[in-house]
């Protein structure tokens, strides 16, 4: 979003630049910026610009909010000793002062995921009762399925019956994926913004929704259709909860985290393809163990830093060439065809595997570099085929992809181990070769038992 | 929301500052400011933090969005030949020229009121079908009572079966306020962000909600409970919608208008002093006559350019103190108690009258200003008194304030005609004397009738 521009060279104008000046308790304009020294303290970023013609008066605004936000690592987050979940996300530390010589209780809104709720319900009630904390929990089934506004609503009228402080009192997000998106996106509307926490239970989500600006909710049996791109007060990431999710659910993560490696990073890459197999069976809990490697920290802490090199100088997607976008051109009509049986992170997995094969079809990957990434998926038991991936359904992802992304396709694809650029061009026998290819490479292997 | 800041000085840190620079595709974060001056152009206004303690690490990412929109006066909107309604919200000029010289034809989707429909119907859709365009047009009863979340969702499902270019065909609202935050919200929601034009066909709307970025639905029988805070690409200003604006319903814009006046604006609130009666009867449709006097557009222009200095250096209302809440503290409580039988501004016109005894009771105007203020109000046609605005309802509201507003009341009340200033130590004891004094000097005049 630039300056304002004439919109007219024929119409005769005059733009005038306002900048916004602060007396007392009034906003007054001032021309230009000829501003007095003193009032330097409470001049706005925010500007108006004022253009009379003989139609009429156009005046464009120009306004800047920045957005903070905290990604914090920390153990034991459900230790009734550690107050992170309850403070960390503070960063005004007389506020915080404040909070913590004061005698109220202090109150939180949770919503969590049922089958995050069974396993640690237990442990979240006792953390905000020894915190004296007035607590309401909500579990809710947050599953692709369900993810839809009527469960953002279903939230929001909680919310509002519980009557919290819109500006103090964060609405905790425990879950999975779905339920942080689906919370973040009831917060963002609730008073037209409420701050929220993302507390990841998965490896897909410690890495992936925790990090970002998205919420969202399927629409129309479209994935994240409807949505906002407000990010949390805080994602509070504790490695623990992983030790309880499924072996599948954790190579569903791990796609993402390839994603990342295959963008950004070749060190990532070759900890995947070296640990990927210990990090399955141990669950990424070895790291404190006599094992030596620091694999599990290492690996979750670059997919971490890639991954927000990537968000954090375009949070709100103004700019369409996004190398986090790899694995998810074709992936979503996929994952929604299927629905529910292939997880995100595999869905993302069939599409990067055949992404890799049109890079190796274009040159831009050796033989030799494209085996090596497809082993690396297989040994991360991700599938790298699927049936319902046909060229049309490539194609008509591409298409509708064309047509949201400005009319160019921008597609990711690696460039070497670890590195990628964004191509327009590509063309359609390139894409056709490399599906035939795909194809008689890697259906017989669906089922991950291949020995590529 | 300010810089990163160190959340626990007793835990041993370190924190580092990274900028963020493209590099080709790639964003790669730079330790500090020692910035090659080669990638100038690429270097990324936001920041990420890195702190690193024995319990591991904090990002903080911090990342300005910059909104840019227009608010643009014109005269015959819907004549054909008039483009602003199709390409006016374009700032790039490149795009503008590539628009013009293409065969392709534009598609909008338009959202209106079916109230406004029976009256612009046929010019709108003469409009569209004189400019070559592909277009639907959804009218609604879009009123108070039915400013929900299912009607904006019911306009998501016609969006989506239009199948538009999210980045380049805006959705169009033509209508008054509750149609124009409704499709706002819409929009807003759909894909994360699609752009959106606002059309104001009443008084208020053209003062009021086409100005700033706030959108909404109302919820659990709450105001605007549900929205966000994003501006439209544009907003299109016809003085020439108002005249077929029904009398109370002028009265009901006149309001916003006095606010602005009251808080800011001494000519603006003689102005309407003196011409309040002539903008009424001739609907602001007089400038043009042989009148001689511009009342109109000047009354609409002050009304505008003293609303946007005080939106946009706050567009998303980061800073609590706003005078532009003048009216409405207490207000939003009684336009839903007594739904639908006062209008948005008539409620906002009770709750400043209301403050008008506050103000004067603390001394801060005299009986004589107090008096020129309740006159005008009355020859705006607009109620100052209503039985249903008891001192429970304004304790009430003011208590729901105090708890929204960081525990401090921020009422704005005028100092003088013309200016104001926000104060949170108001006492029970003046706020009962003034509900005493209104009561007695206006419960009568409650039909506007009085000789004030």
């Amino acid at each position: 979003m630039g300056k304002a521009q004439h919109e007219d060279n024929k119409v005769k104008q005059k733009t005038s630049e306002f900048s916004l000046v602060r007396v007392k308790s009034t906003w007054k304009r001032r021309l230009g910026k000829k501003l007095n020294k003193d009032t330097a303290g409470c001049v706005s970023a925010a500007k108006i610009y004022e253009s009379v013609t003989e139609k009429g008066t156009t005046w464009t605004v120009v306004s800047p909010i920045t957005f903070t936000y905290k990604v914090t690592e920390t153990q034991g987050l459900l230790d009734p000793s550690n107050d992170t979940l309850l403070l960390g996300h503070i960063t005004d530390l007389q506020q915080l002062e404040d909070i913590k010589k004061s005698n109220k209780p202090i109150k939180r809104f949770v919503v969590t995921d049922q089958e995050v709720y069974k396993i640690y319900g237990p442990k979240i009630t006792k953390y905000f009762e020894a915190n004296n904390v007035l607590y309401k929990i909500l579990a809710l089934p947050t599953t692709e399925e369900n993810k839809s506004m009527e469960m953002a609503l279903k939230i929001l009228d909680e919310v509002n019956n519980f009557s919290l402080d819109r500006r103090t009192e964060p609405i905790i997000a425990i879950g999975g994926g779905v339920c942080l998106d689906i919370v973040g996106l009831a917060a963002s509307l609730y008073r037209r913004r409420t701050p929220y926490i993302r507390v990841p239970t998965t490896l897909l989500s410690y890495i992936d929704a925790s990090v970002g600006a998205k919420t969202g909710v399927n629409f129309a049996n479209c994935k994240n259709k409807l949505g906002a791109y407000i990010p949390p007060a805080a994602a509070f990431l504790d490695l623990s909860f992983v030790q309880t999710v499924p072996r599948r659910h954790i190579s569903n993560g791990l796609a993402e985290m390839l994603k990342m490696a295959l963008m950004k990073h070749r060190g990532l890459f070759e900890l995947l393809e070296n640990h990927g197999c210990m990090l399955l069976d141990t669950k990424f809990q070895a790291d404190n163990c006599a094992y030596g490697c620091k694999a599990a920290s290492q690996a979750t802490r670059i997919a971490i830093t890639t991954m927000l090199e990537e968000l954090a100088p375009n949070l709100w997607e103004d700019d369409l060439n996004r190398l986090v976008d790899f694995g998810h051109l074709i992936s979503p009509a996929l994952e929604m065809e299927v629905l529910p049986s292939l997880l995100h992170g595999e869905a993302v997995n069939i599409d990067m595997s055949y992404m890799v094969y049109v890079s190796q079809e274009s040159g831009l990957l050796t033989e030799e570099e494209k085996q090596r990434i497809i082993s690396c998926m297989v040994g991360l038991e991700l599938p790298v085929w699927h049936e319902a991936c046909t060229m049309e359904l490539i194609q008509k992802s591409l298409q509708d992809r064309l047509k949201h992304s400005g009319g160019l396709v921008r597609m990711p694809l690696p460039v070497g181990l670890g590195q990628a650029e964004i191509f327009n061009n590509t063309s359609y026998e390139i894409l056709h070769r490399a599906y035939k290819k795909w194809c008689d490479e890697l259906s017989v292997s669906s089922d991950g038992s291949s020995d590529h």
